[in-house]
């Protein structure tokens, strides 16, 4: 019965999710060893920013790279390239794709394009639903994982017939992959390799890497060259933007490594909620390091439960509940906090909590 | 005779411009006593955020600001909200304006607005400029001082004069205020007194500020909001912000005390290149910080000149030359730099660059 559930949560000892608190120390941890010499990029030209555009390309198997403040805007920039380029304005995504429900509707109000939703909000679409789309189409977003249905994943070879569907229609492809290196375990396949079903790759630095904000945006080098003009237009042309790519840089080297283990953590908690009746995992077998997590009771109930494991064993389970259809639900993305937590203590809280929901 | 002007600059000992260089330190230097555990702002929320927008609101005399990753992204969404209060697309500035020559055509490629121009590029624009404008016009943007022409301000009168007209006339005022500190000491004016006679206030951190990089927004409560939104739009909505934020407060209080004394530079150093034969500044006499020098010879011999000046005295005066009409021109903003210079090594820069020319 805590007034004010997050700051119960945000007072735990242990947290399932994440990598850890986000405050100062992730910007000062990257730069601890940094040479405050070492000159600031200018308006994208610079060792500080183009060096590590390079490794990201390099990495992403593309030509090419330019670093973004931010996904919302290198996306909205990749879209309306490939609308420019085709003199189309429809694009195609899923209905729960970050340009939908989170962007205040810039891709309709800044940049005038046209989306049109495949399939249902609930499940990954189908090749099926992209041959449904009607009328011609400039580009293919396509999210992995497909995150606001508990990042989900299409089979490899579904993947691929899709892609390749939508270039043999013409169509560009864009991939939403703000958490594409957290699924790389699941495939068996390098960055490249996903990289290589797509005209164009947007990665975030700041969900699995754990930094402080950023992203990459990497294509051919046309691409990126007008990539770099709407940067230009959107505000994102930073004089320096040095202390985004200086941590960026940083904390994927971090963590890069240890994605299967966040995997592994997601599989785990994944199984123990699923025992507790009430209680169940959307993907039930989570297929990289996240999930969401259904509870048929009533959000307050689960926040009063989750408040009282906490205080019996100090772990907070889930800081974010939302109402769900039946019951409420909660994200969880696994990170290095869950590896901190004791086994035994692990172990604890899941009795806990089916104690609770009793 | 360098192969690269620009890296013999760079390795002087002494710079007119400026603060210092624009390294990693400048980040540094500003998180030197920061607290590791201090929470990071959270899409535009927390008190590492809100603090210092709230700071810069009183400071300008708004009831609100919102902290921008910049000055083209602010501008834009100001314009763009007062156009679409008016449901008017036209907008008047002058002919140098940010927006019209340094942003891609972002102002009419993503917000579809129509500029229109004010008078001559090559003067500050008047009352009957803005009296000559045909059609309904949204806004009124000023850019104090008018950075293309040399930084020249118009008189007090003459502002509150082309204010009152705009305002009679239903237009908003909005104020390009990039280096409106740095006006401050010539009208004698506070912050706060400027901004009373616009709508909405930009100001940047990175000019007279030295700071990374960054911009605030100011205006009522109901602007603000809707700024919010674009800038949730734009992709400006970054997950943190903190590392510019705290930047921007830390060089901001260092330098906010200092504007009278760098335009003090700007005076002294005007006048010693005004008593050189075919070297004039514009304007002749500074009446902020900053000041454009025009050459008679050559970009090519100019840079010779400047460049044996720097090996006979170590002072770089100019880094970025550009030709013009006649010859050749450069900006110089002043700042501490031009204070770390010994008296007598000015004077010898002087001389040697009137030898130099002869």
């Amino acid at each position: 019965m805590p007034d004010n559930y997050a700051e119960v949560c945000r007072g735990a000892k242990y947290k399932f999710a994440g990598h850890g608190d986000r405050n100062f120390g992730v910007l000062l941890e990257a730069f601890r060893d940094a040479d405050p010499e070492m000159a600031a990029d200018y308006y994208g030209v610079g060792p500080a920013i183009n060096d590590f555009e390079a490794q990201m390309a390099a990495l992403l198997g593309k030509p090419a790279a330019v670093f973004m403040p931010s996904g919302v805007m290198a996306q909205q920039i990749a879209l309306r390239i490939w609308c420019d380029e085709a003199d189309i304005r429809q694009v195609a995504y899923h209905p729960t794709c970050h340009m939908e429900i989170h962007e205040e509707d810039a891709v309709k109000q800044l940049h005038r394009l046209e989306p049109v939703l495949l399939g249902d909000a609930e499940r990954l679409f189908t090749l099926d639903d992209l041959k449904a789309v009607v009328g011609p189409t400039a580009c293919l977003l396509i999210e992995l994982p497909q995150r606001e249905i508990g990042g989900q994943l299409p089979a490899w070879d579904d993947l691929v017939a899709i892609t390749e569907y939508a270039r043999n229609q013409g169509m560009r492809t864009h991939l939403d992959g703000a958490r594409m290196f957290e699924t790389l375990s699941y495939y068996g396949k390098t960055a490249a390799e996903v990289g290589e079903l797509f005209d164009s790759v947007y990665v975030s630095f700041y969900k699995g890497f754990g930094s402080v904000a950023g992203a990459i945006l990497a294509g051919d080098d046309g691409f990126v060259a007008q990539a770099k003009v709407w940067k230009r237009r959107h505000g994102g042309d930073l004089i320096s933007l040095y202390p985004y790519v200086v941590a960026a840089k940083y904390h994927m080297a971090k963590h890069i490594d240890e994605m299967g283990r966040y995997w592994q953590y997601a599989q785990q908690a994944a199984g123990q909620f699923n025992e507790i009746p009430g209680v169940r995992t959307v993907p039930q077998v989570p297929v990289c390091n996240m999930f969401h997590v259904y509870f048929d009771a009533p959000k307050a109930d689960v926040e009063d439960a989750l408040a009282q494991v906490i205080a019996e064993t100090g772990v907070s389970m889930a800081a974010n509940i939302r109402a769900a259809d039946t019951g409420c639900m909660a994200e969880i993305s696994f990170g290095d906090s869950f590896g901190r937590i004791p086994e035994p203590v692990v172990v604890a809280a899941f009795e806990a909590l089916r104690s609770q929901l009793k």
